[in-house]
């Protein structure tokens, strides 16, 4: 990175995310201007010292990043660009794919555009509980396409680096399958479990314990934000559905056939998970966060 | 309770929970007797000070604690019986309803016999574990029957109360689905999840964030055990997973057909998996129990 370094950084979108990388970028001297589909999202982000409102005129930012949700993303990097807002362009949604399928359609410049997903440890959502400490230490997923000049590039590393996460480069593809394995699936798991609890009497709820407790409650809150982050990544999160609802189905089967021998579908799903949960927590990540939220969010 | 009061118990199972509540009791200054069925489990749980080792030939006690797994509580308690070792008798499997059916066919004296189940927050497994704070405000479920005179019933509340746990009374049918829906479907889950990582990469499992651990880290890890479980309470755990594999297959429909609009099917999961999570965040136990572990063990 010998590029002379982020001085101007615009952020479009003052929700958990952008308000928090602006907050970072603002502490490393950076100048940032903030904008929002929604303008009066902006006014609290400029309150919490996150950067200045963008307005009309402004000279080219370094770096643009779209901090929307993934179905706003596309139009908003094509007006920026069409707006000549900045030298580079990086979002910071959780779905890579289908984003960069429809950028391209759209006709947006792909060659200034660094798709990106932090991975952050999670926590309350909303821009007021916006943090500059959200993304330390975490994995911070860049998926820059074949055309992308190196000095976009280092940009978007420049932004992660300041804002102390760690770049991780894989194609959009793999990108959306290793999320949908260790986020989006495991997400809607534990939401399906926590369906299962609506209609159950208080008094047999007061008997869970505080693991079932625990993982129910890193489930999402925002309905509609989730809804159009899976929707966007349909394909690979079905399957990682499918396959848990097929390996509880053989479970159940085996549990009803099996009299008073535990069957072989039960050991042998017994057995796999322990293998799972081995892997797992012998994982790099699993000695980097004890937090205990799963999922990153935009 | 206007009765004296326990003087004397006997332990038979020296694992987590037997040696846990040996402890309380001994604490409390009751003459504790500590046997197991493999008699080499004995001794370290009188080193750990929670009794003394079951002589031939000992005066009944005014209680016998059944503490192994389901599949040997009716035969350990039909020779105690035989062996006149108690006044009363109490056991600690997680499962109620078959091993009642199992006790009467066998023919043991089930006047004399209150099923029990301490719910422990959880926590590391294995007698080594073992440590009397383990049942401290937590919910501890008897089953008595009919017959059953009310002077065993308060000589199993006072261990209870000795061992700072609170009572719940509730049929063996009520219990069995009231486990499967807080401890044994959540753990199969959790479970089935974990199991869907044993093949994935692990620079993919390096990006799980802390709540995907939490999750995984909780299930089960006594796989014989909890076979033993499962096949105790088969029907309804059964009926949990087929619940859930049902919601997890309808929402992976609706995803592959849903295109860009969130169908029906996901949004309607959602907002069911938030009633379940709002309604168990809100149950009494919430506010008392803290632990990451979500089952109780025998």
């Amino acid at each position: 990175m010998s590029r002379p370094g982020l001085r101007s950084v615009t952020v479009i979108g003052c929700g958990l995310i952008g308000t928090s990388l602006a907050l970072c970028l603002t502490r490393a001297g950076i100048a940032v201007l903030l904008a929002d589909p929604d303008p009066g999202a902006v006014a609290p982000a400029v309150g919490r010292g996150a950067g200045v409102p963008l307005a009309p005129g402004a000279p080219p930012a370094d770096l643009v990043v779209v901090a929307t949700p993934p179905s706003a993303v596309v139009d908003v990097l094509y007006e920026a660009q069409a707006r000549g807002l900045g030298r580079a362009y990086t979002d910071v949604a959780e779905v890579k794919g289908l984003i960069w399928e429809e950028a391209v359609l759209r006709g947006c410049d792909v060659r200034g555009y660094v798709p990106g997903h932090p991975m952050t440890a999670g926590g309350p959502s909303g821009p007021a509980a916006a943090e500059p400490g959200l993304f330390a230490g975490r994995p911070w997923i860049l998926c820059p396409g074949p055309s992308v000049p190196p000095e976009a590039v280092a940009a978007v590393e420049e932004l992660v680096t300041l804002c102390g996460a760690v770049a991780h480069t894989m194609p959009p593809g793999a990108h959306d399958e290793a999320v949908a394995t260790v986020c989006h699936t495991p997400m809607l798991v534990a939401l399906a479990l926590a369906a299962q609890l609506a209609d159950t009497a208080p008094d047999v709820l007061a008997l869970a314990g505080g693991g079932l407790r625990d993982t129910v409650r890193t489930t999402a809150s925002d309905t509609r934000l989730w809804s159009d982050v899976l929707t966007h990544n349909a394909p690979a999160v079905a399957a990682g559905m499918e396959r848990v609802a097929a390996d509880l189905a053989l479970m159940a089967s085996g549990l009803r056939d099996g009299g008073d021998i535990c069957s072989v579908s039960v050991g042998g799903l017994l057995l796999r998970g322990h293998r799972g949960r081995a892997a797992l927590l012998e994982s790099a990540g699993s000695r980097n966060t004890g937090d205990a939220r799963p999922r990153a969010r935009v």
